[in-house]
């Protein structure tokens, strides 16, 4: 079978390797398509090289079929269409207060541990979640991503008939706002790329260039005056951290998405004023994901159009490349079987 | 009857001024005790003179007896032991969205209208809350800033058998710590005033000083690693914003209760990493009060402890440059019948 290897300094390597049978408590999966997330990138730019034990085969957005079943599994059967949940919470203790999803020792498969981009991959069985046989494989490439963006949105308690505000219109924060537009919300996405501006307005969103366009103004013409129910802050610059005070609304929730490497200047007068709420959220729990898969298999969100490019696996060195020359895009797959 | 005025400058007067009758839908009180809050201080030196327009009455820390009723007002006798929730919202808005007591156009009874530091009060019957026939009218001038520490506790979910950590053991903080454990909690102070670190002893609280002893460690060590379920922000200073975030356990709540005036750093990263949550807490609603008044005619807790002098209404002067020499004591109480 093909593997990819991240190597370092910013080189992939394609291996032939064998296809060894999955352990006690695995299953080998047959990969069908792998997407590149933004911390692959990072890990392609040597960000990671800390934390990634390299060469190291890496990704974690990823759909496949069940190929074999080690012993002891008894909940999967060869041909069924699967998606990992990449969380290894194995080392969870009791002070993580059943919060597995984020426990202290929580191993993230893919970037601490064997990841996706490539044919055959052996996992344990817990991190599995079985499809529909009619979810589509390219499409379930997307639930991981999506489940970032249903458990943000479950994190928010949004509701029907509220406002919501994405500040930064890239893959996570264009999931979010189709996710909050499915509750029932109202959703503006402020973005200042126009390329995501353009892909915002073909998703059917309302979006502003803050740049060009008082957000805030803008905000509160669409709600009465009450400003943002929700905000979520998936930009993880600091105009974006300056304006998410503002536009919030008496008692508005804050959903912080967005990865702050520093501590950065916040406006805590405003969180006491009008009594926000700042609520942090990362990755997923099991019921965000089951709502993604629920959500895929339907079909009835413009998914499609996030896919921007499908290359074969094989290609793994010029997709990176490409991804660092526009990166404006939104997804890249890998076709694992080319 | 005997009237006290701010008048710019650090200088309170005594006049002397008519008794009026109280006006439709105004209750006449007369006013037992009068605490002082950190805010009056503030406007003693000038800090809201933008705010205040003097030369001005202010005070709302109060209880009273009422004295007059005025016409329409059905719900209160001559008699009736009463305190003042001192939050006009006459002027509130739909963008408000019922949150009253944070409404956009909120006005400060005490601050940006006449205030309680008078013999005889005139207030609208809505801001009243009646105390029973038993309540301690010295207890009960404490029930205003209780509402602020029952307020908080409400916000955060504070319940029974979780970890709050209390950075600052000033008047706020000390209420805080004694709401959060009637609520069952265990309850650990942080404070660097050796005379708060030993008031807060006396009032059986554990204290330390985080500058001798390092707090996060100390936390742990009584949570079994868990760390803080809940932090309250009541110090205001940027160590404690740092702290705050070190202290708080998974999905740990932190109140933001103190005022910061400017943006501050904090560290947004471990919002992401552990999921926790930044609550804004300001005033008190309805059923704070209502707590407060339960717990103070109740009497359990050392409410006495908490007021470190009486003075009458009249030294009103010195009274203020008293507290300004002596920063670290905790609530002077003035009795509006000398």
């Amino acid at each position: 079978m093909k593997a990819t290897q991240y190597q370092g300094n910013k080189t992939f390597s394609v291996i032939e390797k064998e296809i060894t049978p999955p352990a006690k408590g695995e299953v080998r999966i047959k990969v069908a398509y792998v997407g590149v997330c933004g911390t692959d990138v990072h890990i392609y730019h040597g960000m990671m090289d800390k934390r990634v034990n390299f060469p190291e085969t890496i990704g974690h957005e990823m759909s496949g079929v069940v190929d074999a079943i080690g012993e002891g599994v008894t909940n999967y059967s060869e041909g069924d269409k699967v998606v990992v949940r990449p969380l290894d919470d194995r080392l969870v203790k009791d002070s993580d207060k059943g919060y597995n999803h984020i426990c202290e020792n929580l191993k993230f498969i893919g970037i601490d541990s064997e990841g996706a981009m490539q044919q055959y991959w052996n996992v344990p069985a817990f991190v599995l979640h079985k499809l529909k046989p009619e979810t589509d494989l390219k499409l379930a490439a997307l639930i991981e991503p999506l489940s970032v963006a249903t458990h943000d949105v479950r994190r928010s308690g949004l509701t029907k008939g509220e406002t919501a505000v994405v500040l930064g219109g890239g893959p996570i924060g264009m999931l979010v706002a189709m996710v909050a537009k499915q509750v029932g919300a109202q959703v503006i996405i402020s973005e200042v790329n126009p390329t995501r501006i353009q892909k915002a307005k073909t998703l059917g969103f309302d979006v502003i260039n803050p740049i060009e366009e008082d957000l805030v103004k803008y905000v509160k013409s669409k709600t009465d005056n009450k400003a943002a129910d929700v905000v979520f802050e998936v930009a993880g610059v600091q105009p974006a951290l300056d304006v998410m005070c503002e536009v919030a609304g008496i008692r508005g929730r804050i959903v912080m998405v967005a990865i702050h490497g520093e501590k950065k200047p916040v406006d805590l007068f405003k969180f006491f004023w009008k009594e926000l709420s700042l609520i942090g959220a990362r990755v997923y729990e099991k019921e965000d994901y089951e709502q993604s898969i629920e959500l895929i298999t339907a079909n009835e969100l413009p998914f499609e159009e996030m896919i921007t490019d499908i290359q074969p696996l094989s290609n793994i060195q010029e997709v990176f490349e490409s991804i660092d020359k526009n990166p404006s895009g939104m997804k890249v797959l890998m076709d694992c079987s080319l």
